[in-house]
């Protein structure tokens, strides 16, 4: 099947991430515009679109997906707008790439599952961009080819340099984990049955309200044990590591690598400073490739029951923290539309 | 100022290389489509045409350069056949990306030097995809900011895995070592004053006529020493590797890197098996920024300079090579055109 | 105070682990001899006699510590046998180098405990062999040092290629992850107060009985958090690594390293069969430390509570392993004695 | 064959390296004891002398020869020296470890190999520590084991951090590259034929009289190439490195390993500070080998041959320095007595 013409994209939300998308389709992938922005802050959204020839402004989602040369979205939107903007595309029958969290909880992240079931196709891609990182899809591939036998343990590491002053310890859950979350499923193609949170004595630089670092166990359906150390205020850098234990090998990913530099007394390299660094290309191949699968007229990548996988797990993952306890998580049945 | 259209691109040449940047327009970089293809072969230009929607196949260059929609010239063809399409460019003032090699000697690179200068505009960006690359780019950016002090060697390593039976020691300077003369000036910022070529008794495997590998020396005019191993059928993969050595301190690019993987008695990862493994993604940087820039009207990256200059260095280093004897580089001053 | 004449030393015990000693008094570390060596195999006793000058072979402990030209003992028999030979020592105020365990449970190690405080010195060095890898001896003095702030988390990885057929789930607690008790408590300097075991599906090569690979976590008194992967038949070879996860960076050791090869494909180093190789150079340390310390009269290295200690963890290991839950450690009060 | 006695050596020379000498025999290896020491400043000799029970102070190497209990020589004066002190052990038979240089020119060299051949056996180790570096010992059983078939390149590193004010051009060469002189030839089983020394223009930070780095670049009696950087200032540590580029694979040591520390905006690992803390395993290696070998009666290890083929190639490296042309390295026919 050739390529159709020049994909028409309608951003929702023009924040730090919105706008970093608009830049992308404007400049760096191939076959899309941005046709229109939607914003609740009118002058930002109208700043935005002057980036792009032939861009409209809206304030309201559902008048930018009714314009005219708009054929998807893409919703980079806080994730409380995101259950009313997923509910006005599937009105349109419009393909959307939706930016995690699919939605902020399981009761309404089922609400989406159900409306995209019965339109009768797939019509979402959501946000996990680690699953177009270039080293996390050879760990992918290396795992699903088999040679290493069946993973057994997963060793996660996610290290930010410091968080803004609103971060909360949920929000190491729903905001950073969750991360780890869909990445754990998706490597091991397990569903995640429980969660425990061991919270260490906080460092001392750890900022109120912050308990900072943790460590998060999952076990899967499978039976593997995933650890998670989440560090929100590491100082250090940027840092995202994960290793696969499998029967026959392990499989580490995200050392930091690229140029060595000997400098007075060590040798080394630098540490990104932020996931904008680290996951760039990844942002990048992964709008690349919703853009090319919308073109074909397919949805692929992480779908609407991904999305709400990790929001069941968030809940869990958010229970442990507060509780100290093993928590079991709670979903649904998976749809078979979703197999 | 705001971006123009999408850019039309006439592609001269749809072999590996040529076939390869028409797909990387039509599904990867932003800004640009396919307008024309060129080939001798005729059926080898319509199959490539029918991948991209309103491209026309041509076997004249100067005929596709005058066609409707045509905007900017991607040069791709042989080397022997660079001077004529270039030459047609100018012509019709078109902006070129010129695969390496800018032509196949210095005596028709001068008149392809002369001719820009005529039209009192740089025109040309040559195909030099290794200034893309993200680790020298980070190489390039630690030199020029200081912090090393002043680059004193340069130590190079460019191993293939294997070459085509057609390949000659000849190719090993002019196909492979040019890469390194055109690299060590742009980390550099000096020229290449004298090149010597060491031959090692050659590897058992090594195929006739091969002498290989082989160890070729630049003295720049800035007085710094830089060595190339070359090594073209080493037989484990694609590997390059340089290691800048400065006033207070080194850095090197090019360690393989990446996953780690742990398999019985050895731990490591992937050697990339080829070039275009290697620098998939310099190259789509580097037609990227052609693209990008030709669209705000303006010109970057390597120079006809730099070509004819790389041309210059290629001639010494074969009868460098030939000879056993250290050999002057012969190149004409710098025009103030090029500085 | 200048150094004594040689020490005399008698080996109990003439297994894999003892012949080693005795080799590495023969023939590697100064300032000792092999002046007797005990093994209830008379045979083997005496073979391992004749590799070393004026060495006599006995078939009971007492009698060799008995022996004209002992100094000092080092007590390499099975764990079953400690309790009475370091009581024999005891009785001659002999110093012992005593390999690990102590004794095989806490009832005993707080009888050695006791006895060794009635002689009213120290006579005891416990063989935790890690103190001495130059590894593990950076990685203390970096946190000691206190550079990087407290440390928080601390990830350990343990893995063999593979182990003997009479190897049990309770020995990978206590012959493996001991190991993990006694570093955890050295590099954190603080007792573990909690231990966890979470057992994975095992790997399909996972030798009956065992339960391979098992995650066990410690949580210690002053709230850090340590995660040790136990790996007892991992097949691909002998690892042991740590991270040190501290306020401010974290710190890496037992990564693989030294040479480094391209071959065909992949690049990357060889991983140590098995802890003799990895460690070799780590027990000739602990032994010239403990020869060297002896013979100026004194004592260090681990102590008879880090014995008892690593013992207490062991058994409460063991029985977080069988139960599944989170098991308190129950130890005596540190004595004055030994702080 | 069962080992004899405690080896009584003399230690000639107690500056620096005797002094550690002295300390490695007395606290470090086994088999050995410090019988005497000799030094022309008698203090300096007297007090080294009391730190070894027994241990007589010399001013004349020749009485120290003849002291009873003196069953072997180590030789650590300064080079001038060496030639009278390897003949007073000659005239009495005694085994040798002598410190490199063997001596300081081939024609004192030339008359201590024939000294040599006129007694009948071997008698002389030279002291290139680097054979006995456990990194340096992979790549030469690597290489011997000829899996990566015939070496063809060998590229070599060796930096310091600083120099003393003493420190000329020629002892670049004489004192510093005569390491990789010895370690070419040993790894590759060739002896060196021609030098040839490049100089860049010297780093700003070079001190008077320096011309620093420099790159020397071997010819093989087997066709192989070795290029040496040489940068005796290089400000950020000691290191030195090797990469074996073969038929089929290549072979790398010397890249700084051990601990990993992240800390803000960079990972990485210490530099050495200098060859004391790089090497002092080899040398304990080196020293242990030699009395291991002595007791059994045996002399093993860098022959007086290769001392002497060191010192050629130095003097061939001095003129090629001097000169800047390809310099034929000359020396006689390898007697049957080395072979």
């Amino acid at each position: 099947m050739t390529q159709q013409g020049t994909l028409g994209v309608a951003v929702i939300g023009t924040g730090k991430m919105g706008a970093d998308h608009v830049r992308r389709i404007n400049e760096v992938i191939s076959g899309a515009r941005v046709a229109a922005v939607v914003d609740i802050d009118e002058a930002r959204a109208k700043a935005v679109a002057d980036t792009a020839d032939g861009c409209q402004a809206f304030t309201d989602p559902a008048a930018a997906m009714a314009a005219p040369g708009v054929d998807a979205v893409l919703i980079a939107s806080p994730g409380p707008a995101h259950e009313a903007a997923l509910l006005s595309a599937f009105e349109r029958d419009l393909p959307v790439l939706c930016e995690k969290p699919l939605t902020p909880d399981s009761a309404s992240a089922l609400r989406v599952l159900e409306a995209e079931q019965k339109l009768g196709h797939r019509r979402v891609q959501v946000g996990f961009m680690r699953r177009y990182d270039t080293e996390f899809m050879k760990l992918k591939a290396l795992l699903a080819g088999g040679e290493l036998g069946r993973p057994l343990l997963l060793h996660c590491r996610h290290r930010n340099a410091s968080v803004h002053s609103y971060f909360t310890n949920e929000m190491m859950i729903t905001d950073s984990v969750v991360h780890e979350m869909d990445q754990s499923r998706w490597l091991l193609e397990q569903e995640i049955a429980a969660v425990t949170v061991l919270k260490p004595t906080p460092s001392s630089l750890s900022p109120e309200p912050l308990s900072d670092p943790q460590l998060v166990v999952f076990e899967t359906t499978g039976g593997a044990i995933v650890n998670v150390e989440i560090f929100a205020t590491c100082g250090f850098g940027y840092q995202v590591q994960a290793e696969a234990v499998c029967e026959r090998g392990t499989a580490r990913v995200g050392d930091a690598h690229g140029m060595l530099v000997n400098r007075p007394g060590t040798w080394g390299g630098e540490i990104a400073p932020d996931f904008v660094a680290r996951f760039e290309e990844a942002y990048d191949r992964e709008v690349q490739a919703w853009v090319n699968a919308t073109r074909r007229g397919e949805v692929e990548g992480p779908s609407t029951w991904d999305g709400y996988a990790a929001t069941a797990v968030s809940e869990a993952g958010v229970r442990a923290q507060a509780t100290g306890e093993r928590t079991i998580v709670e979903m649904i049945e998976r749809p078979a539309f979703y197999s």
